[in-house]
């Protein structure tokens, strides 16, 4: 018998989906803001209310800058908030099997940290290409790590939910995931009531989703701006064409931003058009020049995916107007980071 | 006529000492918990409450560990605190006239940062030597930089006083100084009310006086130990002898931690005295191994001078407890930054 947190199995995945999945909803119900609040009471005693931490070194009056530090919290990124809502949510008795999650780095850590603090057992599928830090700090949060091959996590991690009897807790698609993430629009907007500009970036949405069905319900005359590297940029030609548009994964791998190469699913991509006001794309040159600069003036270490916000202000091409960049996480790999430094 | 803040004045400096020092108390009053909770309030709209940042990446159970991450206030480092209490306790017709302070980096940026908020002119003494990236940065408030040999900046800064009428604000041997730095230990006894130990950087010993006053007042059951590098571990001595002892200024330049070179005053002296339950030194690896680590673990980047509060708890030397551990700034210089990361 296989419960799943997911709504979204893999199209090759097991035939044997005996169970209902828990806490299915009807693929387009939206996450609410009801969603939201209840998600952060849930993940509160677990989770870092991250600061918004006020950026003039920034230097441009007209758009006054706050950063959104993810990287503050324990795993080093926001995934830790969609994971323990998610994880918090179970019935008790279906958490203690255990779960199972695919992921290129912080959503592993997220669901083996949380499972830790659980107390319950985590199988984490991991593409052998994935940064080593990532791999150890999943590793290190005592999680059993299996490594698969390019394009077979789905696959592979329905394996392992049918040999355990562990629940899937997928990345993005699922409505508890999205109220996680979301918690951050709600905590930008408790903190800033009058903020303009939110950037945030996207990658399989569930972040930029619950921000913006926070932000969209709490602070409705604000503006909610997706942000992609321009080789990774399938959201953004999905949302001009009105339709998910799906870009290969050898092109989305062509990116440094290694956490930004998912795409939309069907559900999350529902949120984006609704919340999303536009979408902007940034080049590699700009996503490296954005590190360095959260490490030089704000003392924080970004991952390239986690400092795209930044570079899309950095280009000037946002509207005037107190703006907040969601720093998504800092897991950057010591090589790289060294030398995006020492340009 | 010269109005000051200070009641410390230089030993070489003007003999023009018309006015009486703004503010000054008798040498010898210790701050008290109730002047660092109206410093709180003074300073509330202009300073970052920083988050207290679980570190389960220690991985030390016996001493769980949390990070004050000062290194995020808008100038990079704590004395943000300190120079906007002193500024802001001015009579406003004394405030008008400007400030002058004496540094070697960041008491140098936060002044200057903190005139420009009150819209009041302000010149800064730094020594030759200072950092690039602090000189620029103080430079980048608006503020006049007046450069001048080592050791001479207090008589420079005297002059600058007399030439211009403007208040001089000193890095550290002020009550009101002293009780803005305290806001940081107000904060931690508020978040972590469990606190049991207190690991913060000594160095003139503003910020390990007003954080040992906040922490005894509101925790006393909690220890609170100064740290400071081998280099210049002149209060170490100092405490251990019952007196100041002085060390060279040649001495104390020998270590990276740039930020400590400075030795207590009579009044912060006598603070420590009276707050400080032990004293830790470290060695200059052990400083920039825990730059290195913190930058690839909890993904904020430290100065040296900021990092030594970790470097003492990761020599295991410290009791068990839950344990927070003062980040003071990140005003590191790039190429060093990038020295202790290629290691």
């Amino acid at each position: 018998m296989t419960a799943e947190v997911t709504s979204d199995g893999p199209a090759g995945g097991s035939g044997k989906r005996a169970g209902p999945a828990v806490h299915d909803t009807g693929a387009m119900d939206l996450v609410t803001i009801d969603d939201i609040e209840q998600a952060a009471m849930r993940i509160r005693a677990h989770v870092l209310r991250t600061p918004l931490v006020p950026a003039p070194w920034a230097g441009d009056d007209d758009r006054p800058l706050w950063v959104k530090p993810e990287s503050l919290q324990s795993i080093g990124a926001f995934k830790v908030r969609g994971a323990f809502n998610a994880i918090g949510h179970l019935d008790e008795s279906v958490r203690a099997r255990g779960v199972v999650a695919y992921s290129s780095g912080n959503h592993a850590q997220a669901v083996a940290y949380a499972a830790k603090v659980f107390g319950i057992p985590a199988h984490i599928v991991m593409p052998e290409e994935t940064p080593a830090v990532k791999v150890d700090a999943t590793r290190g949060h005592g999680a059993r790590v299996v490594l698969c091959g390019a394009g077979e996590r789905e696959r592979v991690a329905a394996e392992v939910v049918d040999q355990t009897g562990a629940v899937l807790v997928p990345p993005f698609d699922h409505p508890d995931i999205i109220a996680g993430q979301g918690t951050i629009g709600l905590e930008i907007a408790q903190n800033l009531p009058t903020v303009e500009t939110v950037l945030v970036p996207v990658s399989g949405g569930g972040l930029a989703s619950g921000i913006g069905v926070a932000i969209k319900a709490l602070c409705p005359n604000a503006r909610v701006i997706g942000v992609e590297p321009e080789l990774a940029a399938d959201t953004a030609q999905s949302l001009r064409e009105g339709r998910r548009v799906d870009w290969s994964i050898q092109d989305r791998n062509r990116t440094i931003a290694d956490g930004l190469r998912s795409q939309p699913s069907e559900l999350t991509f529902a949120h984006l058009q609704t919340v999303l006001d536009d979408m902007i794309t940034v080049s590699e040159d700009e996503i490296r020049s954005a590190v360095a600069e959260y490490v030089y003036r704000a003392h924080l270490v970004a991952e390239p995916s986690g400092a795209v916000p930044l570079a899309a202000y950095r280009t000037g091409a946002i509207p005037p107007g107190r703006t907040v960049v969601v720093l998504s996480g800092g897991n950057v790999e010591p090589a790289l980071l060294r030398e995006i430094l020492s340009v």
